[in-house]
């Protein structure tokens, strides 16, 4: 088990609490905890951050895998969000040190409170189902890690006092205090504010939704990838849907079936919004021939008694402009959660 | 048409825009449209609207039907909450009036703004799918009308700017005003702090959710339905599910084949909340035979194979109870919407 640990309050409490339990139970032969701490270099504390979680590692006599990132960089690079850059460079580095470490499975420390506020962020973004079911307690990861949260059934409040009462040292990160990051405004003010207007247990029901939503989801997501496979021709450039077999679908699935399209095509879903889902949505049902839409690095139009997608280099032709929402909004909007 | 009109300016607005497109695409023969307006008497100023709507109704010319209700004592009686009596209460006059007028439609005035309002308060009070897509475009109901709300696209500032524009005059409900209501309280402080604070087209991003968990919702509420059909047996005291196979369905159809069971055996969901339903989604699975579980006005038991549930008279012998939220906050989650 490698343990994601930032240096902040939650991440350090997972990893003593870890600690704690090898201790108690006496870990299986072979059983490895490791910490891995990725600097982000995104303020002024963070290389004094990066030391203290090796020296925390290092007085609980685990190894340490760290390493800094360029997260900006990045982030300007793919043209993402600060936060979805930082999301993926740490990914990519667990990757690594879960690889070099030997360990099969990733915690990170986030709390039933970091789970609210993913739903409220998405929520107040336009999501539909795939992103309102937030974060599951446990995922398989592409790059080769099952990545775990143990604390997402408990509130940050419990993890702070767990700190205080066992006098666990953490360090506070300046940043999550910054308004510049919506979820910062969302954790100081807005959950505050609907706890103590309309329901003392909002975050509490937050994530509770989040729960229903993500198994509503993972049997609308099955229900549309076995509609893909049975819709979906693979061509050289991309994929053609037959028409008439989409239109057919409920909605609930014809939406996620273009989702799946659009992903098999480009890769990703990044820039591609709601609005261009609902506008792919409208050229499919009206099926004129010859008709094209240029989406982000999708060409889409009819042919016959099909919808193609293919990918086109670069940017598009005639770029797309939705009506409601902004593209950063919006991409979120389309992804998928986790 | 009947239009439900209580004299604010939605239901107004609504109005006058049903007579300018009956005057300008001159209605076929036999077209009907006609005022309905509940006095609800829960403010000192219903009967002056009463009478406001009634003259409205006069001067374009059009049948107004109208009656009073004692929405308190519905609320008391069986023990909803003021808001809730008074949506049954209105729904059962627009019934007895759509068929008194000749009407098979029944207009309201529902904004993109009270859609909004409703996804968030439903969100805050622990709601899944089901209550998370709101309101319908338009809906059958029950009572032998169709439910249509032909401004659920519209915001209230919308509504506001053309009965400004066009010096439509209309009644304003001190009760919109009152905190003691919590949509009121999300009307004025919590929707507007979202988009202050987080973005200013929130009220559009949280209808649009509700659209998509709706198309979400037709379709798992009706695989539900299909499972229902297929796994309940009904006895004569209740209804019977094998467990096993209950047991065997995905998460997000198990809940649902269980609410609609419930539904059945009791004929509503009031006061069944959403730990109720968690606290019966584990006895089915521990299936300890003998073992009971009363629910409000249901006893639930385990007996060889299957699950049992029978509806039992008055107060259940020992009164659940639920680990976190409350009892009426929960009896709404457990409710479809609509």
């Amino acid at each position: 088990m490698l343990v994601g640990v930032s240096g902040g309050v939650d991440s350090t409490v997972l990893l003593r609490l870890f600690v704690e339990f090898v201790e108690r139970r006496r870990a299986r032969p072979g059983a490895v905890l490791a910490v891995g701490h990725l600097d982000h270099r995104l303020d002024a504390d963070s290389a004094a951050r990066a030391e203290f979680v090796r020296g925390e590692a290092a007085s609980l006599g685990i190894p340490c895998l760290a390493a800094a990132a360029d997260v900006r960089e990045r982030s300007r690079r793919e043209r993402r969000s600060l936060e979805e850059a930082a999301r993926l460079e740490r990914l990519d580095f667990f990757g690594r040190a879960a690889a070099g470490s030997g360990c099969s499975a990733v915690a990170v420390g986030h709390t039933r409170s970091d789970q609210a506020e993913t739903v409220l962020l998405r929520l107040v973004r336009g999501s539909g189902g795939p992103g309102l079911g937030a974060m599951p307690l446990a995922r398989p990861d592409d790059r080769g890690f099952l990545l775990i949260r143990p604390l997402l059934r408990v509130s940050r409040t419990m993890v702070e006092a767990l700190a205080e009462a066992r006098g666990w040292p953490f360090q506070e990160d300046a940043s999550n205090r910054s308004p510049e990051f919506a979820r910062n405004r969302v954790r100081r003010e807005v959950l505050p504010h609907l706890a103590a207007s309309l329901n003392p247990r909002a975050e509490a029901a937050l994530a509770r939704a989040a729960d229903l939503l993500r198994d509503d989801e993972d049997l609308l997501g099955e229900l549309a990838r076995g509609q893909f496979s049975r819709l979906a021709r693979l061509r050289e450039t991309g994929v053609q849907l037959p028409r008439e077999a989409l239109s057919a679908l409920p909605p609930a699935l014809s939406g996620r079936v273009l989702r799946l399209a659009l992903l098999k095509v480009r890769g990703d879903l990044l820039r591609l919004t709601r609005r261009h889902l609902a506008a792919l949505g409208r050229l499919a049902a009206s099926g004129r021939g010859g008709a094209a839409l240029d989406l982000p690095g999708i060409r889409a139009r009819c042919e016959g008694g099909n919808l193609l997608l293919e990918a086109v280099a670069g940017k598009p032709a005639t770029p797309f402009r939705g009506g409601e929402g902004n593209h950063r909004a919006g991409a979120r909007v389309i992804r998928s959660g986790g």
